[in-house]
């Protein structure tokens, strides 16, 4: 179980992927615009993209959302956050956020299984 | 599926129906107020029934309960509320609630469909 | 106390205001634009402004903001909510958030009436 | 600072009084049914009142609301809380809520103190 | 479904327990010690265990974790919290966290309603 | 207003540190241990000090703590983050956490004209 009612992260790569098209096909201009920023918030500039996606990862672990943990986790998988560093942006959601994180921190840790498993057998993790 | 654990809009309200029977048989004479209670602010009155299931879809939203978001969906479906004013309101929530609260509207769009479809199909969406 | 750490509505905007320009003249291209889409969404659309403020005001409640319910209350007062819809407002958050928002509204309540104050001296509300 | 905005207990209970008083004049019926109900699920039941008011003041801290700390705090020393039994529930809410408890632990510490400063002075803490 | 995810109270514990070896073995020093502090602090003190275990249904009912909610549920069944005990609590959490602790307390009861079955049946719930 | 009910850096500091005294003097050993902990996982590692405060910021933003915020901020600033890095870190929080964030980056920038004045001043910020 990956994230909140997904079992694998194929599961929640659909799911996401469908949404967001329905989202955006019918979403106001608005609800477009949110979409834009999102994205460009984490591209490199003064900090680069890495820190960017482990600063969205934490939040996403104190604020305890089992998706956006799942989706900070694949990108920064892609940027190479290794599994040292990924336990050290644990500890600090977890030292902030209490011992509430835990349930989260047990699925992200979960996540993190897979995502070395399909890494390992040459399987694209991109979202 | 529409909300957390719920693979349709069915099994939410079955499982929800079956749960308050027991809440309100077991519960105390508070917790039957509480419930009473949480009824009656959405009648109509100085403002209408729509704006507050309108507010409660927004506050839901905010607050990140999937369940809750569900249950205001058919209530706002059953009020009227058109895909166009759904989406404004997704817009508030999401300005104001900001990314964390992406996976919801995914959700939130996925039971909208569901409700359309019940609609066209002449299915009661009643709650 | 209109809010936390501000002692009048008038100190409030001042400190609002200053803030706002110091954060649009040194923030980034999507520090701006998060400001423009944060206006934008409140605008007149299949929902009318006075809804969605509504909706704003019970989000910025139960997410448990003073300066965002001062904002919201300043908006709605402008858009000629009644003391009554306010009331009624307010039981929605009351409800859908607990007991942990009433101190909330009791500043809100505060607001309010140095609201009406003003109103009643014909001195401007507007933000 | 027992509290946010207020320097000392004696300036929180004098607006909270003054504010619960134009809310339950103002409010709606709903309103003060909720008031009620907050009085009531406190009482001495299969749980006593110390009990409840603890598990008050702990929901108060992980949701990181001053004045329902201070108020619980008030309401555990009327009932005999010892220092002892605070700093414990104390240790609870900050393993659950995390470091983000730290700043309002400094303030209930803080209360705490004035609390017990007022007992020994034979000032009347209640509320 | 006692939980977000879970089917059985088995499942749950299944999952917890494998993912928290995975965790202990593979986190850093301050995981096992944050670990280590989650335990500590339920023990009994000044307050006893069972006192505690309350408190951390009660800040896990308004914090709205449902896997954390299951743990000390099964923690306060092992203590003999009664079903008025269980009730009561609901209720302090229900007034302070509002109508959306109430999809938290449908899934609650549905514990209890397990916790009771598998007594009944002598079968262990140890956590 | 450096954050909630401190008007300058050095307020927030001397309650802090006081207070800070208190509980480590009057507090459990549990409390020791958490302050510990607390202090220990922000330490160079596989990530090194910068990001994980640059980390704790954007947790303590979206978690919405004024004196957490100052308090990463500082230390932010002693491991020589810039302001073009401080207004990244800003808008990863902002969308994030949404519009409901905004009133919290007001005092944050507040705050980072003071520490930028003191340091232009030789005043150590150090904390």
């Amino acid at each position: 179980m990956s994230s909140t009612g997904f079992n694998t992260l194929e599961e929640f790569k659909k799911f996401r992927e469908k949404m967001n098209e329905e989202i955006l096909n019918r979403g106001t201009l608005n609800t477009k615009r949110f979409w834009a920023l999102d994205g460009a918030v984490y591209k490199d500039g003064a900090l680069d993209s890495k820190t960017k996606e482990l600063m969205g990862l934490v939040a996403s672990m104190v604020l305890r959302c089992d998706d956006c943990i799942t989706y900070h986790m694949i990108r920064c998988a892609e940027l190479n956050v290794t599994d040292e560093e990924f336990f050290e942006a644990f500890d600090v959601a977890l030292i902030v956020g209490g011992s509430i994180v835990i349930p989260h921190l047990r699925r992200a840790v979960n996540t993190l299984l897979e995502i070395r498993r399909m890494q390992l057998n040459g399987e694209s993790i991109s979202i």
